[in-house]
């Protein structure tokens, strides 16, 4: 969609203010006629930039059919970074700064990745497939009816209302994907198990992985995996998505589906059930109970946001960003993933635990202590700090550009 | 500084895996030839747009040396917005999505603003103005040397080791900038305040900002102004960065300082001393000291952090280089932001105690209860949990782009 054109003229020098908020010096016609040519030269440069972009969308265009036809990756790295090199040389040549370059490069090449894969969405790793999405009405389940009926599988739906359709809606499946809140998909997979097909791939996508699997072991005999995504309904592309693999029984049997998720665009990730929930339970449920107990307590002191924000550094602008975007989702889903498990639960309780310890050090004053702790969390995070700094100024410089 | 050249082929379309990690269809030599032709099609039209951004920057050039000649403001947001809007219609008429150039528009326009702003970084508001530097050997005072001596000023520093000379360091001063720890301010200030001129403007940087300017207030009968720079020594460059300004006496002497600081491309935030320490309380204490409690929970658990990145969405790791960026920089800057006040240690308690409350609720399981309070939190917040979700939505792109 077109944004609305903003209501200024489109050239407004004349009265305009200068930093000291006082007229600028009186400006003569001349140089208003020298600043308006020199836009309108810019203007030209433009126009021929954004016609070259097109250009080369076209011949993107004749490179995604020719990998489509032959069955070549999309996503080739050798191929982007000599690209971004050989720009930055010749930026470097002609008086660019080359990070500058590479900035708008990499634009150019996530743009041109998108356009492939969105492609390749097109396409079947498994002509003629039958894929079943059993909670098929939830968020998921449409998001991967979309995604496989684009690709050409013939998908089918079984939701709390078609239970009695269960044997027939089975019939002849290559896949079932389980896709129903964590507190009922073990309950689930019992249920549909008896309907399965023998060869079939019984997958499910719970964000907690060690109960499910073993209950699809337990009562599906043919191939088994369970898969984790790692993005919600609302991710408009799978370019680099991740996607967490726990192998259950079969994996030659499995790997078409994952090779699916390749096709698409995203990453698979191989874990064991046991390694996969206990990093999510400090990815995942930690992570949004400190998110969650921030906006608590912004909210329990009724903090002026807007306030805030005018006060703030583009790093806490970011920071608010990331709590302000867990209280504009599903809170259903959050309070799945933090109360999943014992084991998570009794996480949370060990880190508000470790958070009181420091009630002692604020009350006496104690700044030594709190730069000693804070020594050797650094000293511990190692190298990750210096990468996490340069990321994340790298991020500022985007937000600065852009609002 | 160019980047290492990565060690594959240019073009290395032989060989390459497909998506299955099996071999590709055999590759006949006709695609490859007809792959090779349209990738040098690809180069051949962006060595032109590199080109083509050469000229357009060789253009801003003189803009930017008018723009100087005649005093005229380098942000522009009419004329930025103006040009965006125009690309985005070129690119909607030929079949580019809009989004995409807007984006890549920018990218250009931030680095012809902050071409223009480092060109301006030369220019003094006060031809001949002598400035000293209090504490001028820390980062923030060598990083104002810098600015200053750019900009023409004769800079002096007064620090520890040179006391003695101060009354004829201050001779014929037009500002004092004091620049030293919290806990030093207003001893610092005392000191130096029988030396000052008494038409010199007196101020100060410190991150609290209501006893220094009492303080300041109290020994020095000239002009007088509070500031808090909302930046670090590290910053490239100051377009758009946020200045705190809290006035003291004597507004209209004070302005020029707020001017230079401005025409180096900051935006200056007007406040009270007091209404300034409580927000910066949540903005600065508050905030730093949760990312502080949550990087010391990941190093009491010994988390292994390199793992959780391999399983991380996007948007965690962008989390989690919020924490990693904070334990990268100085100990002693956060011990004097969080141990400021009493103020400020009371708020941080308050906070671990907030924090506590939750231990019942994960006790007895009571996921309704916490859906309820999320749905109040989520209500507070309102619109702007809707804004920050668009915004790290942008960085999250944006992030998978560049890493």
């Amino acid at each position: 969609m077109e944004k609305k054109k903003p209501e200024s003229e489109i050239h407004p020098v004349e009265g305009e203010k200068g930093f000291s908020g006082k007229k600028d010096d009186i400006q003569s016609p001349a140089v208003d006629q020298a600043l308006s040519d020199l836009r309108q030269k810019i203007d030209a440069i433009d126009a021929q930039i954004v016609s070259l972009l097109a250009d080369r969308q076209h011949v993107v265009g004749h490179v995604a059919a020719l990998k489509k036809l032959h069955n070549l990756q999309v996503y080739h790295p050798a191929r982007e970074e000599d690209l971004v090199f050989i720009r930055r040389q010749q930026a470097a040549k002609i008086g660019l700064n080359p990070d500058f370059i590479e900035e708008i490069y990499r634009t150019i090449i996530r743009r041109s990745r998108v356009l492939q894969t969105s492609s390749m969405a097109l396409k079947s790793v498994r002509a003629g497939g039958i894929v079943l999405l059993v909670g098929g009405k939830g968020g998921m389940g449409r998001y991967f009816q979309e995604c496989f009926c684009r690709a050409g599988y013939q998908v089918r739906i079984l939701d709390k209302d078609n239970w009695p359709d269960a044997g027939q809606l089975c019939d002849g499946i290559d896949l079932a994907v389980v896709s129903v809140p964590i507190d009922v998909s073990c309950e689930v997979i019992r249920n549909i198990a008896p309907f399965m097909p023998v060869k079939a791939v019984l997958c499910d996508i719970t964000s907690i992985k060690e109960k499910p699997l073993e209950e699809m072991l337990k009562v599906h005999v043919g191939p088994v995996i369970g898969l984790h995504p790692l993005f919600g309904p609302t991710t408009s592309c799978l370019d680099k998505q991740i996607i967490v693999a726990t192998p259950g029984r079969n994996d030659d049997a499995c790997q078409w589906v994952l090779d699916q998720f390749v096709t698409w665009g995203a990453v698979v990730v191989q874990s064991d059930a046991v390694e996969h929930d206990d990093i999510m339970g400090i990815v995942q449920a930690l992570r949004h109970f400190a998110t969650f107990a921030f906006g608590q307590f912004l909210r329990r002191r009724r903090i002026s946001l807007s306030r805030t924000l005018e006060f703030s550094s583009p790093i806490y602008r970011l920071e608010l960003g990331m709590v302000g975007r867990l209280f504009a989702q599903d809170s259903s889903l959050y309070s799945e993933i933090i109360f999943a498990s014992e084991q998570r639960r009794n996480l949370l309780k060990d880190y508000i635990m470790s958070l009181h310890d420091n009630l002692e050090m604020l009350e006496n004053e104690n700044k030594c202590l709190f730069e000693e702790e804070f020594q050797k969390i650094a000293e511990w995070f190692g190298p990750f700090g210096e990468q996490a700094m340069r990321e994340s100024t790298f991020l500022i410089d985007k937000l600065i550009e852009r609002f």
